[in-house]
């Protein structure tokens, strides 16, 4: 069963009431992620369920109207994963998942701290460093790579000293905003036979496949990997679907000496401020450039977070559900 | 187009003749392997094909017969990759893969040369350890189990001090060689919902599996794996058929951070010495029984060969070509 509009419900509350040492957040930014269908329903151990009738919980960028807590003052810009909701209480500083809130630096766009300094960035720093494991000099390639994710693995890869870096994506204007972020070429997987053209693009072999993709894609880089190639499992499109694509050359592992592996966000906590340090710096230094793709309106929630199902997104989309606060 | 006995023949030649330097091996045993296909197609830049109509190259364990290398004497035991036939030629005392012939120590029985002292044992020993990196209290699963590589990995992970270790295996008699070998519990995978199976046998969820069969038995495993599991993929008995079984779960290694690497035997060769002198001690101490299943005789082949892609294998398939030699 597809999500639809009809999926979803909105409905109007008390805005709740922050206790001592708690955070009273105002939400800017809401980001819509396929992590939502896990929030739905919950990892034993990990978090529970949001289930039907619930207010969803998801990553939010917003700033601190009332602090009872001596971290936070009010105007703090502030991201972590929250309720979709205008106001948020932040219990003793912590989100909804008990991770502390994370701030984000004076003069950086609260968009970021969802880009670039969220979850999206740090999985793509964290997925290719530490599940990458990269050398000097790789051949590089990333799927879905037109996606907040996979645009900046893209960049990240190019800082880290890859060789070359190739992109994957759907369409010519998608391809044309891979190959506008610095891309050495790109793979529009909407033209077919991706074998062919992975032979023709990547004659050398990729060292590091940056997947957030999955299926036909995954398939297809399985047979072009490099003897001893890592695949970094970031996230699988084609797999929040109703029939997921399958694989069957995942026997190359062995053949060629490969390594697949994913990472779950919430195992690598204590990595997260060297990542934020680093891609804030690269930010800054224009080294890293994010791709937004914003809807205006607490309305486009619904329209938003399908489209995280479907493939329609163009860069890192949010949904600006106000306009900046305090 | 399934393998039939029709795709093999066998003929007469002249003994080989053994140069300056090289060592003239007789034959006492061919080790037919899943690889033998890999063997007949070639792999660029590791080994040339051996293409239809050319002698078969595989493992082999026999005597010295002549020797014109100070390295080896008239009456060693060795093992390597060299021509099935019943002489071969080791120039400069490599094999057909460019390795040196592998030494079978006096008194033990040349068929442990292919078992495990050969390839067997040691991508069991080197899947387990430098891939699997298992901790002690491990819960390690083995598909294939009754086979060759699974009986011993299996065993191993005994010895490294896996706190449970489950075999899955097809049948009754597999079963029960399985649980003979001292394995925990055993998985009959055509008892059928091998879900169910995982779910009741191994609640605890998998921290390694070592997997020789791929497919239906991977899929299902992939959604009982402990956080942070590492499956070995040593081989994929269900890839080597015309339609081989696809896989749909992979992107559980992003939900549960697992690890999913193969490894190709010969990248590993200086590991080989370590892993045959433990292999040897753990044999001689019977800390590791192997379970053989040889068929006797130059024509019996095609019918061993073609075993190797049916399933029809109880432990390791040998096929002995002649009586003890020297």
């Amino acid at each position: 069963m597809s999500l639809t509009p009809g999926h979803f419900s909105s409905g109007k509350g008390e805005i709740p009431v922050a206790g001592e040492g708690d955070v009273l957040v105002r939400a800017v930014y809401f980001s819509p992620d396929p992590m939502n269908h896990a929030w739905t329903r919950g990892m034993p151990g990990k978090f529970e369920a949001r289930p039907v009738g619930a207010v969803m919980r998801g990553g939010i960028a917003g700033r601190v109207v009332e602090s009872r807590n001596p971290a936070w003052k009010v105007g703090d810009g502030v991201t972590g994963f929250l309720d979709w909701a205008d106001y948020s209480v932040a219990p003793s500083g912590h989100d909804h998942m008990g991770v502390p809130l994370q701030r984000i630096p004076d003069g950086v766009d609260l968009a970021s701290g969802l880009t670039a300094l969220g979850m999206t960035g740090i999985c793509a720093y964290l997925g290719y460093t530490e599940i990458g494991k990269p050398d000097p000099g790789d051949t590089v390639v990333v799927s879905g790579a037109s996606g907040g994710i996979g645009s900046i693995a893209g960049q990240i890869a190019r800082i880290a000293g890859a060789r070359r870096v190739i992109g994957v994506a759907g369409g010519s204007e998608k391809c044309g905003l891979v190959m506008g972020l610095g891309f050495d070429d790109v793979i529009d997987y909407k033209a077919g036979n991706l074998t062919a053209q992975l032979a023709e693009k990547v004659p050398e072999g990729i060292n590091i496949f940056f997947d957030n993709v999955g299926g036909e894609i995954l398939d297809a880089a399985l047979l072009h990997m490099a003897h001893g190639g890592r695949i970094v499992v970031c996230g699988g499109f084609s797999h929040y679907t109703e029939n997921p694509v399958p694989i069957t050359n995942h026997i190359q592992l062995a053949i060629n000496s490969l390594t697949m592996a994913g990472f779950f966000y919430f195992d690598h906590v204590k990595k997260w401020p060297e990542a934020r340090e680093r891609l804030g710096r690269w930010l800054a230094e224009r080294k890293i450039r994010e791709l937004l793709d914003i809807e205006e309106g607490f309305d486009t929630v619904p329209h938003a977070a399908i489209g995280q199902f479907t493939g329609g997104v163009k860069g890192r989309k949010l949904i600006r559900i106000t306009d900046e606060v305090v």
